[in-house]
């Protein structure tokens, strides 16, 4: 029974779902506690006061924040989603999952999305929510030097790599409450491998985690106790709920298509501007050579993009009057039972007059209450402009200039903000960048046709074409499909506009994969993280190989270290202490007279962490006893690092200088994985590197015919450059002796 | 670029929605025709004439649905889910995408649901969406011996395995209007091998089905006409649209959890009486010696489960007195902008007198319609009855009575329909049966606390726990978690209700996983289909085994029949007529001095095409020269079947009888796979299941450490009960010579 491996999942779902609780209180309380210092200045139309005191305290954070990620966290930079789905794919990333990058993102996210900056707490939630798994699930850390006795059945990196997975997922759950959307998620994106097994228990994980988030929101607003605790309104919990579902007309996937397009081309566009960005912030920081220099000049980046966002923020909606507030808006209170009261002033108001409501003679409520529309857009944060912009039946609330205004420094200066110093998202502003043109898209069509009331025209609704935008551009940067699609009627709980919504993620992720790889893999590539696709690709001279006529021997490396069954302790150590591989194949001889045949691998770690144990050694007179010394236990020798990396430097260094090691030998046969799989060097190298990706290997030994090892493949030898490069080599060599035989 | 997928994939999507138009559009419009008959004897009370009347029209249907499976589909009994699953997951299984097969299904379904059986029309609807999948893919017919020249590289079995599953996700799409829910349903359920890039084809071809099935329907309804073509009504298009979300509370939870709990109990409980009463229904029928008879027999079962059926469907009714139609159900018609007309009158009203409606003095609109309980839950279908349950705000509509007779005869009557010879689906049962109890449930919960109006008693509404008790069910039964849990989101429209939903479906799941296996898996195990589950399982004495500690070859078949690299036409011959194996090992002798080791394997499929080729035959003489042959090309051998058997015996018989070809020999060195993988004797056998399963295999060579073959592992070697026999042997012969040693 697996009652434990559940009961974990469930709490990695809670303490997830604290933490996206937390996250978006803080949030909230400290955006709200910024607008409060400045409501006096702004009523009374001061806007040079208002820019320095919410720059001020914007700075206060954002120095924090990316003074965190600079000075704290072990990486030094911010670590996200690319991180995440490259461990999981095999990757060795280090300090990935540490109790200080949890610490740093953590804060470093709260505060960077609290300072007005253009960006959104989703990423940093997925590496938190895989921290919590990791942390929860090995209950132990080595930054904290804590190391419990529970779970550790789950000390191995199968297990370490699901409850990880999971992790991520209610991060997602959580931040958005789309529990399916999460889930969904980690299995286009997140996890390379993966099995119904685990999708059944992130499911549990994903649920504990939006569950344990709506309960506690349903009391606690801001930190204030708001009573209700346990009653969840639809209000609250479905975060851009469409009240009023539309009868679509087919005429609505015209418009569709256009915004998939835009989604495809911005999409594509904001990938390559923000890769050009980073490729150019690398250069420019790697050019400073003194470290402290370096570090300080990140954060400086963070606070020039944060004092640009603030005052784009403050001074735009100088330039905008005051738009009374849609009577179709108002129309809505009437049937809700809303008590009839002063409106409470909301940062969308900015400098307008305070509004008042009454009821008319016709029951009808009514007020004058008018709003900012660039406040409205810029100004609170992109999670709120998502909601004004996805409202349905406000046709003209917004004009084409705060629109167009507002999407172009959105697009510019959330392209900039992804990648400087700060632990930040990109879900948020991708949706909002999306929703603002696809509301411009509606303008236009609501121009053209007029404001529709009547049945058949319902669909023309700016609204609707915002939500519809809004997925295309998600899509056009991410390429995500399926997950998107669920997370998109997960937060509006509109299905009637389902197959929208799936017409114009298709679209744009078509056209957008026509220009470029999706922001994560991009991303993936330039942080040169080892990350091997599904399939394989490589290409030569703009024309793609089939690699199917390749042979494994074509890309493997023949130089290869191995052992024997029996191995001289102080040559082992000299060879640990000079190589950096991370397995060895063994060979043994089964008789004296034939060759030497592959028998099986070990690893580095298991090598060290043997040769810790002194007991195991045997002198060369045992020579025929093989099962006279003590055995290890398997624990023993699989871990996850070398518990003190020093020591073993030192031991390795002892061993191979003390003359007493010489005639001291080690039998490797209890050890050795003898299950490991090798393939043969003519084998086909598009096979070779299915059954390297499929099985999730580390190392692939290539033997021949006789079984002899000839060679080992690993993941650095299968990506996408390196196979280039070999292939082309070959390629040329077998233009020059073309008369070779292609069998031998 | 893969234009031409995409376009099947989207012809497959259109072909498939087409389809599920029409299949509801008849089912619609004969069960209309069926109760237009007996419209005047029901207003005269009169039973006697209505039974005779809806039992004979049912007859005639039944036994046309009936005799098509019997009688004209190859098969002779229905094909459905199981086949598909199993077929995707590497079994073969013969006639399964057959043209015959599809038309027999489509019409023997389409019949059954309109006879009135307690049926639905999901089930089949996958498997023709997969027949359409593989013969659009692969545009030929066998049957028909067409064979058209398009699409001719997707005529490999990867594709088509891609294509049929694209299929079969979009059957599910179609006939619930739920495009991610199919595609979901395929990833959980019906593909065993998955990679992003079919899942985003898929994910196309459903928004493809979903698109077409909403425009044919949107003007059409029982083949008549309504206009407004293009204009998707979310009313028509979201199922079981749920129009106004309940704010919920965490009280909720403790009826979800005893929702679940029931539908683990109820849904093991019907897996367990269908398994029992298929092989009873096996045994009975086996019994019959003469084919005629037996499949007249079966015949006559369906016509006898219609028998019981309408009996019960048409009396039933008569034991209930005419309900009110709810108050709460009449004030929802004042919001619409429906003109006030005498009501057409429904299959629900049945014996009842027909009601009026006026609008009161306070401009409400109120009825004195009256409807039969009975007559509502069974009379008219499930699909019906399902959108009576799950509506919000009829809290006493139906009550105990209604609720709980209706609920055991369509548990037990569904639960024999299901497997007799008619191709009839399970889902809407399922989501029927669930309904029923939970809205018991949701009654119970009102007779305690009341009809609450209050906010904070809204969620005490017996359609939100139907919805919820579907779900549970359909859990219990089918154990899918991912895919339901968004189908129902698609049908309801209810993102408010998703964590209570997500819920009942993981505690159904867990309960019913402690009885039995899913429906599914069941079936494939009942109907012998060798499926080969992703994780190894296999018991011994009611303990799991732990198979890292047995290896390959405890369960090899060490008898191997190997080919040489040159074989001789008349043993070649032989071997093939003698055997039935699916594939040889082929081994070679590197040096004459040297042992034969394992190079590839070659198919028997594509030996019986080589030896098709005289041509490419050699005399002993031109023994050295290994090219001086024609060679065939690779899709010259690479077939799905042989084109024609019988012509294949006589030659493989005058090949082996006729001298002459003694003399002759074949080269097989240029058509083996080199690229087969083997694995080692002494591999661990958890590790040869994951290689084999992983990877796909079809046979699976096991060689010794100098690569010599000593074994054969083919997929009936795995399968579960295989496995422990094998197992169970190898424990006792342990136990005999324990002092053996464990390596050899």
């Amino acid at each position: 029974t697996d009652w434990d491996r559940w009961m974990l999942m469930g709490l990695i779902g809670i303490g997830v779902g604290m933490l996206g609780f937390l996250t978006h209180q803080i949030i909230d309380y400290l955006i709200k506690l910024k607008w409060e210092l400045v409501k006096n200045y702004l009523q009374n139309g001061n806007f040079h006061m208002t820019w320095i005191c919410i720059l001020g305290s914007g700075l206060a954070m954002i120095v924090v924040s990316s003074g965190l990620v600079v000075f704290f966290c072990p990486a030094g930079a911010p670590y996200g989603l690319p991180e995440v789905i490259g461990f999981l794919n095999g990757a060795s990333i280090q300090h990935i999952f540490n109790v200080k990058t949890f610490l740093g993102t953590f804060v470093s996210c709260v505060l960077a999305v609290a300072s007005g900056l253009f960006c959104g707490p989703e990423g940093p939630m997925i590496h938190l929510g895989a921290i919590i798994g990791c942390g929860l699930s090995q209950f132990k850390s080595d930054t904290l030097g804590i190391q419990l006795p529970f779970f550790t059945r789950f000390w191995n990196s199968a297990d370490k790599r699901n409850f990880i997975t999971a992790g991520a997922g209610a991060g997602i759950a959580s931040v958005f409450r789309a529990p399916v959307g999460g889930l969904l998620f980690t299995l286009e994106e997140v996890a390379s491998f993966w099995d119904i097994r685990l999708a059944w228990q992130t499911f549990f994980c994903c649920l504990m985690a939006a569950f344990t988030t709506d309960l506690l929101s349903s009391s606690l607003s801001g930190f204030v106790y708001r009573g209700h605790f346990g009653f969840f309104k639809a209000e609250k919990r479905i975060l851009f709920w469409v009240k009023n579902l539309l009868d679509m007309s087919v005429l609505a996937f015209v418009p569709t298509i256009f915004l998939g397009i835009l989604g495809g081309l911005f999409g594509a566009l904001f990938v390559s501007l923000n890769i050009k960005i980073n490729k150019l912030r690398e250069r420019f920081f790697s050019s400073i050579k003194k470290t402290s220099l370096r570090k300080t000049s990140k954060l400086l980046e963070s606070v020039l993009v944060l004092g640009c966002t603030i005052t784009v923020t403050v001074y735009l909606p100088y330039f905008f009057s005051c738009t009374p507030v849609m009577n179709l808006r108002t129309l809505q209170l009437k049937n809700s039972s809303e008590i009839i009261s002063p409106f409470e002033r909301e940062i969308s108001e900015y400098s307008c007059p305070s509004g008042t409501a009454w009821i008319g003679p016709d029951g009808v409520k009514y007020s004058n209450q008018t709003f900012n529309e660039a406040a409205a857009l810029l100004a609170e944060n992109g999670k709120r402009g998502i909601m004004y912009l996805f409202r349905r039946g406000t046709h003209e609330e917004f004009g084409y200039t705060s629109l167009i205004t507002a999407l172009a420094f959105y697009f510019f200066l959330s392209c900039w903000t992804a990648g400087s110093a700060v632990a930040s998202g990109l879900v948020i502003p991708m949706l909002y960048t999306g929703a603002l043109y696809g509301r411009i898209v509606g303008l236009i069509l609501v121009s053209i046709f007029g404001v529709q009331t009547n049945e058949q025209g319902a669909w023309i609704d700016p609204g609707l074409f915002a939500a519809v935008g809004a997925a295309s551009f998600f899509s056009g940067v991410s390429r995500l499909t399926i997950s998107l699609t669920v997370i998109m009627v997960e937060i509006t709980n509109d299905v009637q506009s389902l197959l929208l919504v799936m017409l114009a993620v298709m679209v744009a992720k078509m056209i957008g994969d026509w220009f470029n790889m999706s922001l994560y893999s991009s991303l993936l590539k330039l942080k040169g993280i080892p990350y091997l696709d599904s399939e394989p690709l490589a290409s030569h001279k703009k024309n793609r190989l089939n690699l199917e006529l390749f042979f494994a021997r074509d890309v493997m490396e023949p130089c290869v270290r191995v052992l024997h069954l029996r191995e001289n302790i102080a040559s082992l150590a000299q060879l640990i202490a000079s190589t950096s591989h991370g397995g060895f194949p063994v060979v043994y001889k089964p008789k004296p007279d034939q060759v030497e045949v592959f028998l099986g691998t070990i690893t580095r770690l298991e090598l060290c962490m043997l040769l810790q144990h002194e007991a195991i050694f045997e002198t060369e007179t045992n020579h025929d006893s093989l099962s006279c010394c003590p055995l290890l236990l398997y624990q023993k020798i699989t871990v996850e690092k070398l518990p003190d990396p020093p020591q073993m430097t030192m031991l390795l260094n002892c061993y191979s200088t003390d003359p007493q090691y010489q005639q001291l030998f080690i039998n490797l046969e209890p050890y050795i994985n003898k299950s490991a799989v090798s393939v043969q060097a003519h084998f086909s190298l598009q096979r070779t590197y299915i059954i390297f990706r499929t099985l999730g290997l580390r190392h692939l030994t290539v033997v021949d015919l006789q079984n002899r090892v000839v060679g080992i493949i690993t993941r650095k030898d299968l990506m996408s450059f390196q196979l280039e490069e070999r292939l082309a080599r070959q390629l040329a060599s077998q233009k020059r002796d073309s008369d070779e035989q292609p069998l031998d």
